[in-house]
Parts: structure tokens; sequence; C-alpha cells
């Protein structure tokens, strides 16, 4: 079956599509159901929706899903996996064999929510409200980077309209006049526990997408040549565009059409089977939707040069926020590296990327769910996203970075304004669960460097590193420590002090590597030799420098932190040594009380990370 | 000066409203000016308003901030404290030396943005986009529980409207009637680092607003007239106002009106003293609003009786999840306990709440930032919440559970289908850095039963908790542990099975608890004593049943967790036992890779945290 979505529909073609979608259905059924779970009436109140879209208007080419030029499908409504699998095999992505015996099983990448094991598919989803906020960063690509023909279409439910990140992807679509975007949205009126809060009030939904700057285009979701010329008109639109479809969950099967209690529930085995004989049963359509335009091959990229990174001089007070700042426009000589900031560049410093580079720096404004789902589109091209706001306010998007790290997504944030080190503006401004949250994150990398020099070379790394890679750096000027050019690979760490009698280690990251520097001039004033580490890669951990110090000194080590004391710094040593035998005594000084205003040296005083307690902490343990 | 909103507003009004601002202004500009740091222009451009609002509108007696009937300002630009707290020394509620002398000083109570430390101010702001949600959940208080005039004020900046969760606010605001709240948007035109989105386009605001159930009224933020018809308008309205004011930023200061790169800068001390001149030099103006409405003392309420928790079986398979909602509902019968959920209750299991009250149930649909604001909301007007979804999806609201620990609010979180033991439904619906994630949270509790009984024992002590209490629930059925009746203190631990010569420590918590059991018994076949700990009280943690376990046991611990390995229970066991002297060997099983889908059996099992793991690591130690 091939159709193209210039010609006119004709009866013919309508009696096609229809076909298609009860393909769609009834194998969207017959997999959930031998599964024994999943989503089958979320699926079928979009089948007709995606039968056109494969069928006519998605330009695609299954055999080859990294070609430039294809179109990006994105179910943002990722719970209606068994229509997605069902449209794989329909376009003989997949095979009706590994839709029936693999979905939902171990090991197959039919998983229950979609997730890019399928080479077909972007980004994960199943936590709602993130496919849409992805898709503009995919069409952010498109049409100020690639400027290439492809269009972004984004499969939403009707109950994540109720998730604000819709509605900050939909403002952004609009500021940033993304014609490539459509948003499909499947309102099937019926959420998980019941009625969703608008129903079927198209009309509503209708002038919240033009207020917010999208064009929406209502249509009957269950009529094909409506669905078709809403279709058209979306892709031919100036702007963005919601196609907002009025559709019936569970349509196709009466049993459970319009009616609540069947979210995420498989048809029962002979339900299921009299469904699908009602709907015709199983059929072996092969559809040929649209091919990409043929568009230039990408130029072969020229390998990168190393960028000639920031040079600091020793001693001089230098922020790593600034450092930041520096080493990403040093590395915007590489065309895939672009920026992205909350609104605060000239605090993250990500300004002097953003005014070197102002063609590859998207400014999200305060809307940090959007920042990083920006982020992880842009690495869906291909680019090499750096997202900065503060440390605080990433815990605004901690679910989209748990998601982007199921994704598999390579991108690098930057969280400025750790800790109590602040200062004046409170606890409500200070990174403080950050390591903690950021280290839980599968797979991610944490960097919390001292010192410009050191900053400089990590976000040099942080570039072509895999996963969600995390920096966090200082408000505050303190002394660079480290020689230009000096090495800092992602899992190593610094001696600072150190010599084979060492009494104890004090082992900082960022700020406090300052603070244990000073403490340990003042232990050695007292007749106590410290060892100092600069255990700048949080994870990985540099296991071997920690193994060394506690044979070197008895296992005895001060571990301090600006951070509260659950999971952060000291858990990560901590972890780190859980399998020794030898003993190993931990004085673990990190922020345990609420912090208020104050300076920075008056609140790591009274949070006991400063100077004078780290040196009391190393007296205790010797 | 006294003034009543029920007055037409005169000329002399009209100027004494002018000194009042003038007097906000001069307020605002000295004390960051003496700090040092600080928001002046963000303060400025929102003087009239708040003028306007504090002199005429805002029905509150400043002596008693716990009045019932009081109404409720909230600062969701907490940025703008010094505005705030030159009200309230413009009301009398503090003094011009404590303003002058304290602001953002070490100790003080004027924080760089505002904290519950004053008793006028109900929840701790800064973090954009939170102050009017929590407003959402005070007037959802007003209205639906203790049906009491006040009205509740947010003053929010233009920036914070990209935030998705003011979108989530005005939505609920619309959705449940809210007419007892009015945001007031200061529309400045200018963020933190140039000009916000939508700048001073007004029409915009207005459209988005109305689409979104509320009623915008737009006035010049300046005309003292037009403010005071506004305020009045809302007050009356039937349904939620936005009173969208376009401002001046830096109004009253020609040097930074309406300047970029003026945003958290405090005047040089210079500027500041020709800006006060300028403005007519230091007053001493004190204002006395309206009243609130007097309103019969709240009854006494009666002691509460402890709730008959749910009972079960020995050996029954029952859900935690389930037993979380049996509790939920037992705990109904004291009147202050309050539920919410995001769309999901029918998985969490609060809707046995919903349906046996109804009245004190809330629906927040699918917007987890605006079910724990509303939370926030309902616990500043005395209420118990209880808030519940998946685990997963809590990480969409962790910078509003990160501020809710600075606001000091009380809160109870439920989490379900944590970890990969949900089995089919894929990593994106498994919370597995929850543990990480709220244990990090300053001051907070968290708590993991394995089975029924402990858990509905456990949420009947949540109700009463300070902080942020979390509750992790599993989604499949396992045996019941433990007798009806039996003790779970908030911070104690279970020995499922111990002995004085035990070999090994089974450390787990939840469902791994069960895989412990079935350890021990295998291990037993092999000649080797298993103790088994059930630390159902992640945090705080019980210290000496680890003591005891190392002493008895030479110090081999396995603990097991279905749980990314960093920041959870393996991290908080190893917290718990830093400082110890004598050695301490933990075999620390957790999910390591990115989980699939799968059988919860087959997950565990891949994951390495099911029984075969538990025995090897066991074996391993001895």
């Amino acid at each position: 079956m091939t159709m193209e979505a210039e010609r006119t529909l004709g009866d013919e073609e309508v009696t096609r599509l229809g076909e298609l979608a009860a393909q769609l259905r009834v194998d969207a059924i017959r997999c959930s159901t031998m599964a024994g779970s999943g989503h089958p009436t979320s699926s079928l109140s979009a089948a007709d929706l995606m039968a056109v879209l494969i069928a006519r208007h998605l330009r695609y080419d299954w055999v080859n899903p990294p070609t430039r030029a294809n179109d990006h499908l994105i179910f943002s409504k990722g719970h209606a996996s068994p229509l997605l699998y069902a449209i794989l095999r329909a376009v003989g992505a997949i095979s009706e064999q590994e839709l029936m015996e693999t979905y939902r099983q171990l090991g197959s990448r039919l998983q229950g929510h979609p997730t890019p094991a399928l080479p077909w598919v972007d980004v994960a989803t199943g936590s709602l409200g993130q496919g849409l906020p992805v898709g503009v960063g995919i069409a952010l690509a498109g049409r100020y980077l690639d400027h290439l023909p492809f269009h972004v279409w984004a499969l939403c439910g009707d109950s994540e309209m109720a998730e604000g990140s819709i509605w900050e992807a939909l403002d952004k679509a609009g500021h940033y006049g993304l014609r490539n975007l459509t948003a499909i949205v499947d309102v099937n009126r019926l959420g998980q526990r019941g009625p969703t809060e608008l129903e079927w009030d198209l009309d509503t939904y209708r002038r919240r997408v033009e207020a917010f700057g999208c064009r929406p285009i209502v249509v009957d979701g269950h009529d094909l040549v409506a669905i078709d010329e809403a279709f058209g008109q979306a892709r031919e639109a100036t702007g963005p565009t919601v196609v907002l479809a009025r559709t019936v969950k569970g349509k196709g099967v009466p049993e459970v059409e319009n009616k609540p209690g069947w979210h995420g529930k498989p048809l029962k085995p002979d339900v299921a089977e009299q469904a699908v004989r009602a709907l015709g049963g199983v059929r072996q359509i092969r559809v040929t939707g649209p091919r990409p335009e043929p568009v230039p091959a990408a130029g072969k990229p020229s390998a990168p040069q190393p960028p000639e990174l920031p040079e600091y001089e020793k001693g001089a007070l230098v922020a790593t926020r600034n450092a930041y700042g520096d080493a990403l426009r040093a590395l915007g000589s590489r065309p895939d590296v672009v920026a992205l900031d909350g609104e605060v560049s000239d605090s993250t410093r990500a300004d002097k990327f953003g005014e070197a580079y102002p063609d590859r720096f998207f400014e999200m404004f305060i809307s940090e769910q959007q920042l990083v789902a920006a982020a992880v589109g842009l690495q869906v091209r291909g680019y090499r996203p750096f997202a900065a706001t503060f440390a605080a306010f990433l815990s605004r998007a901690y679910d989209f970075i748990r998601m982007a790290a199921i994704s598999r997504a390579d991108i690098a944030l930057s969280g400025s304004h750790a800790g109590v080190e602040i200062g004046a503006d409170g606890p409500s401004q200070m990174g403080l669960e950050d390591l903690a949250a950021l280290r839980a994150v599968q797979g991610s990398t944490v960097l919390y460097p001292s010192d410009a020099v050191s900053c400089a070379a990590l976000v040099a790394q942080m570039v072509d590193r895999k996963g969600i890679a995390y920096l966090r750096t200082t408000r505050g000027k303190y002394p660079v420590l480290y020689d230009n050019g000096d090495d800092f690979p992602i899992g190593g760490s610094k001696l600072l002090r150190a010599g084979k009698d060492d009494d104890v280690a004090l082992i900082g990251a960022g700020v406090t590597v300052h603070n244990c520097l000073a403490a340990a001039d003042e232990l050695a004033r007292e007749g106590i030799t410290a060892r100092v580490i600069d255990l700048y890669s949080v994870k990985p951990l540099d296991r071997q420098r920690l193994l060394d110090a506690v044979r070197d000194t008895g296992g005895r080590l001060v571990v301090v932190e600006d951070h509260y004391p659950e999971g952060g710094l000291g858990s990560a040593v901590l972890e780190s040594l859980a399998d020794l035998a030898e003993p190993v005594r931990v004085n673990h000084l990190a922020v345990r009380g609420l912090p208020t205003s104050g300076t920075s040296t008056q609140l790591m005083d009274q949070a006991g990370i400063g100077v004078h307690a780290i040196v009391t902490a190393a007296r205790a343990l010797c």
C-alpha cells in the first residue's frame, strides 16, 4: 500500500486507510493480550490518526532510520506502545513474530513503553508530558541548525495536557516559530482513573493552544478524510500546529469503547479474539508511506580540533562558573556544540558562548523542564548540547533528566551556585541535593571542580561523554590551584598534598578543596600531616586514590562537602570503600541543618564544613 | 494611615497611597544597598501594586498572623524580598532597625528570599513558579474545607510565567473555581539577563489566562486608582482572577528604570542616597489596612482518636500500596487529614480515601508539581495532606519538595510502583532514584515498608510527622510478615531472623526483605546462619541495629535494594557506620544497569537483587 499526501484522498484510499487502521487496532489488541499487560484502549483511540500519518504524511525511510531528512515521530503518550509497535510491523520494520512473541518480555526491545532500544524511537517516553518538549528540541535543530525539511510529529494524550511541561513546550514552539512541529492530541476523554479534566472540551484546548502561539486544528479523530486534511495543513503551516483530535478510547471494540476502568488493561483472550474478528481479523498489510525529500548528504565532519582551552594564572581568583563559560566558548569551535540556558546565563556564564555563537545558543527562559528536554532533542539530531541553570533549579527538571538517561541521551548539564557558598541569597537558591540526585541518575557522570583550570579541562571532556554529564560550579572566586595543561581525567582525582606518613586524608571537591588546603596548613602547624585529595570526579570516583589514602593513613579520612549529608560526596566515598576488609573511619562533614543567608565563610563555618571544622575533625581522628 | 476598600478612592487617598508606595521604594532601596545585595529593581516595579493591596485590600491582622480569617499574601517572586520586608515595616510588623541592620545577614529572619522564619510568610519562595501553585492549595482549603472568606493574593513576576507550573496552577484554579485566589503579575518586561519572552505583550498574557479558566484584569501597575479598582474586582469576582499589571522595572529611579543589567543588583550607596532623596526621603508611615472579617473561632479540635488501622492476616498476599490506601482511609476519621493524587489513585490506592471522604480528596490530574504544591498549601491552613503518585513521577516535583522542606512544610508523600519490581511497564515507570532524592531533602523522613502491617503502622505515624515524610510502596503482592499491632517506630527496624552467632546480616527494605528471607533459608541449608534486618525506616536509620549486626557478625553485611546503587539504602547504611573503628565489609546489591521490561522476579534476578544474588553475596563474605 503506497499513498502520497499530494493526491486527493479518494474513496479507495479511504477504504485502504481504514483497513490499515483496523490492522493497527487488531495488532495492538493481540500483542497486549498476548503479553497480559499494556494499554490497548489508549492505542485504539489513536489508530486512525496514526494510520493516516504513516501512510500519507510521515516522510520516513524505515529501512534507514538515521536518514537525515527523515521526519520524527514521538509517542509522547508512551503507554500507547502497542500502537507504535503495530505501526512498526505495518511498515515492515519488525516482524509479526517479534510483535506477538516478545512484547513486554524480558530481553525484548519492544518494552512496555518505547525506548531507543528501537532504532525508530528517538527517546524514551512513558513519563507524560515529555515527548512533546523533546520534539521542540528536535524541531529547533531542524529549523535553526540542520536547515532540513523534516517534520516532527508528537502524539500526545489528553491527560498529559495537564502537565505544565506541555505548555512550556507549546510556548517555546510558538516563540521559536517551529512550523516543523505538530502535536497530535488524542483527546479520548478518559485518563487512567476516570475522565480527564477537560474531557471533550475541544474548544478550551483550542483557545489554550492558540494563546500559546500555536495553530490549533480541531478534527474528528476517526474521520480519515478530516485527519488527512489536518495533517496536510499542519505540514504546510507557517507556525507550529496542534491537531486536536476528538477520539473515543477503545474505539473499535464496543465492549470497552468510551468506558472508564479500561486504562492499561489488556482484553481477556476471549474478548480479544472476538474483537479481532469483529475488526475483520488479522491482516498482512504492508504500508509504504512517503519518503523523505532527498537532501544533500551531510558534509563529512572534519575531525574536531582540540579546543584552545582558556588559561588561568595560578593563584588568580576565578569562579568555576566563569571557567565553564570560557571553556564552553572555546568548545564552540566545534560546530556540533550548542548551548542552552534558563534565563540566567549571566549567572551560569553560558552567556560567554551565547555572545560568541548566537546561532547555536538557545534561550529557554525560566522553564527548566523545557531546557533539559530541548537539550535531549538537540542530541537526537547529533548535536552536543550544554544546558545550564542554577544547580538548585535543575531539580525542577529531575524527571526529565531521569528519562534522558533511559533515552541514552548524551547531554551536558551545568548547575551553578552550588551549596551554602552562594551566601546571602539563602537556601532557595542553593544546590544542596544535586550531587545525590544526579549521582542516582543511571549511567551519569558527576563532576565538581575546585578551580578554573580543572573546570575548563572537565568541560572539554564533557563534550564527548556518553550519558548525562553533570558539572557543578561555584558562585564565588577561588584561587587557581593547577597548571594550565594539567590532566584531569574523568574518574581521576588530584593529590594536592601527600606524603607516605600522612596522618589523615582530607577529601573535598569544589569549594571545600580550598577549605581542606587551609585546614592542612593549620594541622601542619600542630604537627599533623594531612593529605589533601581533590575528588573533582564524584562519579565515577577514583577508588585507587582512596585505597592509597586508606593504606597510608591507617584509614583516617575526613570527607567534607557543601551538600546535604545524604547521597553526596561522602556517600560516594563510602560506597566506593564499602567492601574493604581493613577498617576505615570516615569523619563526614556536610550541611546538616537548614541554611540561611550570610556570607560564604559564615555559612560554611556555620554548617561545619569550614576550615575550623575540618581541623577539628582531623584532630579527632588522629 | 487607615483606608477601607469600601470607600471610593479620593484624591487625598491617592496621595497617601503614593506616599506609602514611595516609602516602600525608599526602604527597598535602602535595605538592599545596606546589605550590598538583593533585588531592588524587582521591588520598585511592584511597589504601587503592594501599596494599594496592603492599605486597602489585604484583610490582615498583622499582630496575629495565625488569625483564621487573615488573607494570605505570597511573594511568588521571592526575590522581591526588599519590598516584602518594606511592607512588614510599613505595617509595624518589624522595626526599621531590623530591616536596615539585618537584611540578608547571618542569623536574620529577613533572608535573601522569604522563608517562614517570619510569621507573616506562609512558605519559602525563590524558586520561581512555586508561590502561585502553593496559593492554589491555600485557596482550596479556604473554599472547600475552611469555608472562610479569606483571599489569597500571590505576587508573581513575569519571568516566572514561563514556568509550566504557573499554568498547572491557573488550570487548577479555574477547574476548582477558586474565586478566593488572585495572582498579581508584575509585568516589568525585564528578566534577569534581558527582556522576558513576552515583554509587555499584555494581550497574550490575557488570552492565556482566560483560556486557562481565570479572569484577567489588565491594568497600568503604576496607576493607583486603576490598581485599586482591579483588586476590588478581583475580590468580588466569581472565579479566580489574574491582575496583569504593566509595570516598569526600577520604577521611581530614573538611573535604572526599564534598563537591562540591573536585575539583582543593589544601587551603589551614592546612587541610592540620591534616589531616596528624589523619592522624598525616608518616611515613617504606618499603615493599617483592612482587618479580616470576624469569623467564629475554630471549634477546639478534639484530641484525635487513634485510627482503627486495617488488619491483615499473616502470610496473606497484600501489596503495600493497598495498605497505604487502607491506612489512609482509616486516618480519614481525623478531619484534618486530606489526600491528593495525580490521576493515578487506582494505582497508588489513594482512591480508597477518595471514595470514603470525597470532600477531602483533591484530584490534581497529571500535574505532579501542582500536586505537591497543593499539599504544601493545605498544610499552611493546618491540614495534614497525603499526596500520592508513582515514585518515579514524584521526581517531576523534586524542586517543589526541596522548597517545601525550606518552607518547613509538614507533608506526607507516597510513591508507589518502586523499583524494577513493577515488571513489564519498563524503566520509565520505575522509581529507582527516589530514595536518594528524598533522603537528600533537608529534614526528611523516608520509609519503605516490606509488608502491609508495617506499612499501615507507618502511614499512621506520618500524619503527625514534621517535615517531608516519604513512603515508598510496592506494586506487587507479598506475604504479610508481621502481627497486627506490632510496633514500627520511625527510626526503628525489625529483626526477622537473628542469633548471637550469625555469620552474616542480610539487610533489606521493602520488596528485598522478602528476597533476604528466602536467601536466609537457602543459606541455612548450606550451614550459613544469616540475620535478616528489615530497615523499613531508611531515614532516620536504626544505627543501633546495625551496630549490633556488625558486632555479632564480625562486620559482614549484605545490603540489598531495589534502587540504583547511589544514595539509597546502601548509602544510608554506610553513612550510618562511617565513623566506626572496627572493620565492616558491606556487599551492596543494587540495580546497576538500565532495566527493561520483564516479570518482577526476572528483573530482580537480572539486576542482581534476587534471592540467588543475595545468597552468593553472603557466601562471598563468609
